[in-house]
C-alpha cells in the first residue's frame, strides 16, 4: 500500500480512457503527476492528455500486468472494470478504490444488501433469477417497477421499465434473461448526489449535495445547491460518511440519493454507489478550488486532500449527442465553464462534454 | 486569416513546449482543441499533456513546415521563437499573434520607440552600439542604471546593472559586446502587469491589473487586486488597450509597467510588453471562470472571448529552484490552487510550479 506520498513526477495507471480518465489526467498533470491510460478502444478521449497509454483488452494479462508494472499506484475511471482485471493489476501496483468496494458496486444486489446492513434505505426489490421469479415479485411488490440486471449497468443500461401493458416474458427476455432484480418504482421528487473523497489517512470530505435531473434515463443537469431542506443535505452527506467508512474506501465516490420528500417511506433513497468521479461532480471543476478530479488523484497518490468548499452556485448541464453542435453558442455564455471531450464522433446519447454555469452564492453580496 | 471559428477538434501548433505551453495545451484540451507542440528540447514539459509533439531546431526549415502543415493555426508561447521560424510556419498556417508585434517584444529598442510613439511612458534610455556609446549614455543619463542587450533578454537575462563602482568595459562585455541600450534606473514603488485578450473579430477584454514582486529578477509574487490608487488601474488597462490596438494584436498579451507614485517623472513606465501568456497572469487560472490560457486558445482559434471577471483575490507564488521541494507542505494549504509542471530536473532560477491563494473579494461578505 502506498504509505507515503508518492512524488511529483509518478505514474497513476488508470484503467478506462473516457471523460473521466481524461479529465483525471488533466488534473494529475496540474499536480506535476504522469498518467498511463490503459483503455481497450484505439482512439480515446484521455489519451491525448496523459503521458502514456495502452490500448489493450480488460482481459489481456500480459497488457495488464506491463502496464501495472509500469506505474506506481493504479485507479479507475468506470466501475465495471472487470475483477479479474483488477486483481491482475493489484499484483505489481497498488490498487485504490479498493476491490471489495468496486465489486459491491458492480452488483446492484450486493449494492442494496451493503446499503441495508448499514440501515440505509433502498427501494423495496426482489432478486431475479427467473420468469417465475419475475413474476411473483411484480406480484408482490406490484406496478410500475424496474427490472434491473445485476451486472453491467449504468445509464439506464440493463434496466427495463415494467409497467400495467409491460409482458414480463418479453421484459425478462429484453435484459437478456440473465440474474436481475425487480425493483419498485419510487416516486421521488429529485435525485441528490454526495461527492465524497477519502485520503489514505482516512481523511473524509464531502462537497455540497447536488441535485440531478435525468432525461431518459441519462443525467441531464446537476444543480448546487439542491433544493431539498437543510436537514436532508446533512442526512444526505452522513449517508454517504456510512458508505465511505463500511468500504474503507480511497479515492472518490458518490452515492446517488433519491429523495422523496415527507411522503415517502424514507425520506433519502439509495439509488447507486458509483466507486469513482462521477457526473453529477463536474460542476466542482468550475465552483470548487479543488475539483473531485484533483482529490481523486490526492487520494489516490496519497497527498492531503484539497478543501471541497465552493465559491459559487452552479448548474451543470451535460452535452449529450446533438448538444455539442451548440458549442459555439455556448462558447458565448457568459460566466460558464465550457468543456468538450474531444470525441471525434457524435452518437445520440453519447455524453460529449459539458457547460457549467456559475452564479453568486448569497445574491445579496 | 482564420475568418470562421476553428471547430472543435481543430489541431493548434505551439512553438515553444515550456510550462506555458503546458497550461496552454491544457486550456484547449478542456475545450476539446488538440495540440502539437513544437520545441528543440528532447523533454519539454508541455509534451505530455498534448496530442502531438516534434522535437526540432527552430531554424529546421523541413521540420517546422511539416509542423506548420499538420496544424489548423499556430501561436507560441515564448517571444523569443526566431523571426524566421514564424516565417516559416506562416506559410501553410495563420499565426497569432501577429509577427509584428512579436519582432516588437523581442527588440528593446523597438519595443521602446514603439511605446514613445504611442505617448507611453518609458525609462530615460540611450541607445549602445560601442562602449564608447555606453560611455556617453551613462555620462548623461547617470548612475544606477542597467545595461540591457536589445535581443535574448527574459527572467534578468541579457542584463547588467551598473552602479557608481561598475567598471564600464566589462559590463560591455558581459553582455556580449552586442547592441544593447542603456537605461537609467528607475525609483519604483511597485510593478504592475495587465494581462489583455484580443479576439479575431477586434474585441478586446483586461483582467484586473496585477501587482508583481520580483527577487533576483525573477517573478517572485503576484497580487490581486494591486494596491495601487483606483486611477492607476484604469490607466493601466488603458495603456494595455492602445498597445494591443496598435499591435493589431490577436490572442493574450501581457504589459508589464512600474508604479512610480507620485514622485515620479511619469505614474506609469512600461518596462515590456509581452506577446504571450504571462506568469502574472497565472492567478486567473484558479481565480476566473476562463483563464489567460483559455482565452488566448479561443483568441487563436477564432471564437468568442470568456470573460475576464475574477471570483477571489489572489497572491500566486512562484516555486523557484527547490521551493518546489515544499510540495507536500504546499499540498496541505486550503482554499489554494497548487500547480505543478513536471520538469524532472530542479535548476536554481528554474521556474518549477507556483501555487496561488484564493481569498474572498470583500472581507464583509
Amino acid at each position: 500500500m502506498t504509505d507515503t506520498p508518492l512524488s511529483p513526477g509518478s505514474t497513476i495507471g488508470i484503467l478506462g480512457g473516457g471523460q473521466l480518465g481524461r479529465m483525471l489526467a488533466m488534473a494529475a498533470a496540474e499536480l506535476g503527476l504522469n498518467c498511463h491510460i490503459y483503455c481497450d478502444e484505439e482512439n480515446a478521449p484521455a489519451y491525448e492528455v496523459a503521458a502514456y497509454h495502452t490500448v489493450g483488452a480488460y482481459d489481456d494479462e500480459a497488457a495488464l500486468r506491463a502496464f501495472a508494472q509500469s506505474v506506481d499506484v493504479a485507479t479507475l475511471e468506470f466501475e465495471n472494470v472487470p475483477a479479474a482485471a483488477m486483481a491482475m493489476v493489484s499484483k505489481d501496483a497498488p490498487v485504490f478504490p479498493p476491490p471489495f468496494a468496486v465489486e459491491v458496486s458492480q452488483d446492484r444486489l450486493a449494492e442494496k444488501r451493503f446499503a441495508q446492513e448499514l440501515g440505509i434505505g433502498v427501494a423495496p426489490y426482489r432478486e431475479v433469477k427467473s420468469l417465475e421469479e419475475l413474476e411473483a415479485a411484480v406480484e408482490t411488490l406490484g406496478r410500475p417497477g424496474l427490472l434491473k440486471t445485476r451486472r453491467l449497468g449504468y445509464d439506464g443500461k440493463g434496466q427495463v421499465k415494467i409497467t400495467d401493458e409491460t409482458d414480463l416474458a418479453e421484459a425478462h427476455e429484453l435484459v437478456g434473461g440473465v440474474d436481475a432484480l425487480y425493483e419498485r418504482f419510487i416516486d421521488f421528487r429529485c435525485e441528490v448526489s454526495v461527492v465524497a473523497v477519502r485520503g489514505q489517512d482516512g481523511e473524509m470530505r464531502f462537497y455540497d449535495p447536488s441535485e440531478n435531473r435525468h432525461e431518459n434515463q441519462i443525467l441531464a443537469e446537476t444543480r448546487i445547491p439542491a433544493r431539498v431542506p437543510d436537514e436532508i443535505v446533512s442526512n444526505a452527506t452522513d449517508i454517504a460518511r456510512r458508505i465511505v467508512e463500511a468500504l474503507d474506501y480511497r479515492g472518490v465516490l458518490c452515492v446517488e440519493l433519491f429523495y422523496g420528500g415527507e411522503r415517502a417511506p424514507a425520506p433519502l433513497i439509495v439509488n447507486e454507489i458509483a466507486p469513482r468521479v462521477h457526473n453529477s461532480g463536474h460542476w466542482t471543476l468550475d465552483a470548487c478550488a479543488v475539483s473531485q478530479f484533483e482529490n481523486h488523484i490526492r487520494a489516490v497518490v496519497g497527498w492531503p486532500l484539497g478543501p471541497c468548499t465552493r465559491h459559487a452556485n452552479a448548474v451543470m448541464k451535460n452535452l449529450i449527442g446533438d448538444d455539442v453542435k451548440q458549442w459555439l453558442e455556448l462558447a458565448r455564455e457568459g460566466n460558464a465553464g465550457l468543456h468538450l471531450y474531444g470525441k471525434r464522433h457524435i452518437r445520440p446519447g453519447r455524453k460529449m462534454g459539458h457547460i457549467t454555469w456559475l452564479s453568486a452564492m448569497n445574491g445579496e453580496c
